[in-house]
């Protein structure tokens, strides 16, 4: 195995789950809005209409937090047919607010890794989401100084891993990506002849995942913990 | 004056009001808000006290037009004292999805001013804003094949150009910024010691004003309009 990351000298990292809590956070406010909007229909129907509302909106609003409100909002008067209340609308808007202000809880053994990893390889983050909100998020992090770029992209397709990669002069055969979903961190990079390692995060959005059957697992590594990176590289 | 700009091989140009139209479109719509809300205030306060929720909510949201709409819906609860109806949440998320809709419309002489630069200097463009929105209208703007690299930032003071001149391996001293803020386009790169040359819009939001006596004329240049910067270099 440690044959294949002879080559390997810059290391990217999701954010997202893989060094931070996030989804939790999500699901968190996802049942507090199921619960103002109970008079109107069941948590599993607001759960599954309020996804289909993000979806319709990602390519206006793109990912990240801000757009999740504004999908709120408008499922909230959806699902009411325009009979919710203000004081609804507003804790809505509270509930995003919190998120955004939420500290930031590092997985268990990232700093550690990192560290390690910052000695041997170059270390960037290449993440998605608001702008503001991931750059906010690094700095509380306390993580920053091992990085040595950091990338908030709109999109994690193939096509936006290459313009990055050829925009920091790094080839494709010696980039390691790690993270926690198999469609934004793990199968464009193989598609694009890059490594990919997947550490699982327990709660994964419904929009992040994959078919199991539609990827090898030789094509990429998957661990338990980011402890265990060291141990292939 | 011609001596200046010897040094210059890289130009970098904001984009909101210096390629394409923006500020105008931010007012129509605080126009439109204004309107929905006329049972609770006059127009005048309207726009006041929205501006002062966007200036408090900015640390929050960023920069961009989904902070504009939370906070346009934000404004609506607080104006109405939680009256507001649910039909007039409805419009304002409307406004704002007619504004990232909006089809580009470039400033005169955009196209041409860049081409003509494009063949002897490198252009990368730099702005404020939301991600996604402000790549998708260099998309539409049709103008993505004269830049090098496209940055979007979260904020444009002194140490986000340092860090961004860094990054890409810019000497600041060959360095020119073309925009129309004095605050986000100019002033940051006269301290870092890079040119800047500043082509005003005939609306300035209120938020990227400065006064005028803060600032010597003489770190910088003011043009009409981008068909004259060739003029200078």
């Amino acid at each position: 195995m440690n044959a294949n990351y002879n080559n390997i000298n810059v290391i990217g990292f999701d954010a997202d789950d893989t060094l931070w809590v996030n989804e939790t956070y999500f699901r968190a406010a996802e049942q507090e809005f199921a619960k103002l909007l109970t008079q109107f229909e069941t948590p599993n129907k607001i759960d599954q209409e309020l996804y289909k509302m993000e979806i319709k909106n990602l390519p206006l609003y793109g990912y990240g937090v801000k757009g999740f409100i504004l999908s709120m909002v408008e499922m909230a008067l959806k699902l009411s047919n325009n009979t919710v209340s203000s004081s609804t609308i507003e804790k809505i808007l509270d509930i995003g607010k919190t998120m955004i202000n939420k500290s930031v809880e590092l997985l268990d053994g990232v700093e550690d890794a990192l560290k390690q990893l910052s000695k041997k390889y170059k270390l960037i983050v290449a993440t998605k989401g608001d702008l503001l909100d991931q750059e906010r998020k690094l700095e509380k992090s306390g993580l920053l100084k091992y990085f040595h770029h950091i990338e908030v992209l709109s999109d994690k397709k193939a096509i936006n891993y290459k313009k990055l990669l050829s925009h920091l002069d790094i080839k494709p055969e010696v980039f390691l990506m790690v993270g926690n979903s198999l469609k934004s961190d793990i199968l464009p990079l193989v598609e694009i002849g890059s490594k990919a390692i997947h550490i699982p995060f327990h709660t994964t959005w419904q929009h992040e995942t994959v078919s199991e059957n539609s990827v090898s697992t030789s094509d990429y590594l998957t661990l338990k913990t980011i402890k265990d990176i060291s141990r292939y590289l």
